[in-house]
């Protein structure tokens, strides 16, 4: 794989040959390297920059290991300690391999996130940018993300797309994801299999990618119990305390039937077990409750929360060693997929069918 | 406040003359500013380098608002809440400022922390570098901390201490302080008052300037109410939960004698609720219980906590509207103490003597 490095300080930059030819900076790396297709008047408009502005493309090792190089982190918050635990994984591998690491908070904000790359990519010794988190992957999205991916790689660095899907082939973008279906999976199929059938699922944002994986995996789980999907128990909220747990306030309102409830996330799960005990129902003897991430308030709930364990450290160990080990495009380990578990506590109960009816044992 | 800028990138830099006149970089930036004192040779061979390398000295106003500042933050880890919110709230401030933010994580390791100010000394857009979280004051702290303060203002940018103490007299640094001692007397004077007299301190490592300001507040509190202090009751232990839990479980061993306890912050208060509840003890029945902090975590615990409101996330805030806006020295808003209330929940009963006995009520 070949990469570029203008001649920096002393002569035109990249930039200034992007500039110069009315195109991307990343459309200018692809146009001098071989590794990505760019259509031939773009390439020759490329080439006449480069020679009028003498610009020097030099190909080098794709690895570099300067003693002092970056990795990077852009994540929205270091609140949600799944964020917290990514990052602290993320600063402890790089500390190993004798990398400086740095994470930018962005606040879910795209403008800076976007102010955030630029920065990262117009400096020599960023090794990698990871970007943390589930997002809701729209084209604009998608085409922002690309042409960061290229803008970094023009550099010889490279971005890490950490929790979230893999972009368009092409794009030269590393990816390690949790397993968020299986996860989902394994959380409703403990509850089917503890008998109940009526469950309720409360996610995040329905066009996250986190929560579609997690609905997609509450989904099949059901089906393969040979239960029907009943759409009015997905129940989306913002992914926090009150989100749920007024979600969870306004379904006890409308006498919805459901003996158990998914919660998409630990702090969600929290919020949904005031509003029950608010109505006077207890977990687990009226209603069943799992959560999803395994974060520290899970024990401290009472009851003790049943719930998903998330590898978060790992992961940000995982897009650490991506970043340093550059597996090649086309090898097959350019993306990850990180298993999870559950985690049995005392929050879920068997439902027994007895007879004609039913009722919580 | 007159401050130093070389000519940059085209002649010599302060690095170069402080290198020529063998001094350290930060005391070739107090020979030629008039804000601090140094030796007469000193200031001499410094002038001398100066002379020699042409060095150009010029003055600006200590205000800089390059578009693309960065304001870096550097923390031990943004696994505890406190810090992470304290970085939520300086990301915020610095995006509202128009600034870029970063957070260094060091994972409480000197060497990292060295290379991680090593690098933003060098880098020419650093607006402030500011440390979070208590310390164990050394003089081997106050050293490093002073030279990394030294060579930041050399370079126009600053130091923010951000809760833990100021460093000695002379030292270019501005601070941001908890009120530890007012939150610890809050909190153990709201147990005075409901009667309770053997009052159990759990402590994080003896020697942090946080633990010294709690412990500090606490005896102050005692003393007030005319309550003798106990040294058998303050019990350090590592600032986490399975430390608190540990160390209770102990003094539940022990015999010790208490009839409330006062845990240096909520993760340490959910570890000794733990061990109180193993041993068959009721909160606030049995025991009484205040934490510190008011993390998310305190709310969700049964009985939920009483605690010690602190103002993470204004503290972040309050770092870098002082880095931005550079109180001179001398104007008595360099250093800045943040106030706490303390947070009534029901981990706490009142305590009656009754007669020639005491029983919890």
């Amino acid at each position: 794989m070949a990469e570029i490095e203008g001649a920096r300080r002393s002569g035109p930059t990249l930039r200034d040959v992007a500039r110069h030819a009315q195109v991307s900076v990343a459309t200018a790396s692809r146009a001098l390297t071989s590794d990505y297709p760019v259509a031939e008047p773009t390439r020759l408009k490329v080439l006449r920059a480069v020679e009028e502005l003498n610009y020097v493309v030099t190909t080098r090792a794709p690895k570099r290991t300067p003693a002092t190089s970056l990795i990077a982190m852009v994540v929205s918050d270091v609140i949600s300690p799944l964020r917290s635990l990514v990052a602290t994984g993320m600063a402890e591998a790089a500390g190993d391999y004798g990398r400086l690491s740095s994470v930018y908070i962005t606040g879910g904000d795209t403008r800076r996130e976007d102010e955030v790359f630029a920065r990262l990519e117009e400096q020599d010794d960023v090794e990698a940018v990871i970007v943390v988190g589930g997002v809701e992957v729209t084209d604009e999205y998608e085409q922002r993300m690309a042409a960061h991916a290229h803008a970094l790689h023009a550099r010889g660095s490279q971005l890490v797309l950490c929790g979230r899907p893999p972009l368009p082939a092409g794009v030269p973008a590393l990816v390690v994801e949790y397993d968020n279906r299986g996860g989902a999976y394994a959380a409703t199929s403990h509850l089917l299999s503890m008998g109940h059938r009526q469950i309720l699922t409360l996610t995040g944002p329905e066009r996250s990618t986190t929560t579609i994986g997690r609905v997609h995996g509450y989904q099949q789980a059901l089906a393969d119990f040979g239960v029907d999907v009943d759409p009015a128990l997905v129940i989306a909220s913002s992914a926090d305390r009150s989100g749920a747990y007024q979600s969870c306030q306004r379904v006890l309102g409308e006498k919805l039937q459901f003996t158990a409830i998914f919660a998409h996330n630990d702090v969600m799960a929290s919020g949904a077990l005031a509003a029950l005990k608010e109505q006077g129902l207890s977990v687990p003897d009226d209603i069943s409750l799992v959560g999803y991430d395994n974060i520290p308030v899970a024990q401290e709930l009472s009851p003790p929360l049943t719930t998903v364990y998330m590898p978060h450290e790992e992961m940000g160990k995982a897009a650490v060693r991506l970043a340093v080990e550059r597996p090649a495009p086309g090898s097959g380990r350019e993306r990850q997929l990180l298993g999870t578990h559950i985690v049995i506590r005392t929050s879920v109960k068997p439902f027994r069918h007895l007879g004609s009816g039913a009722r919580p044992v």
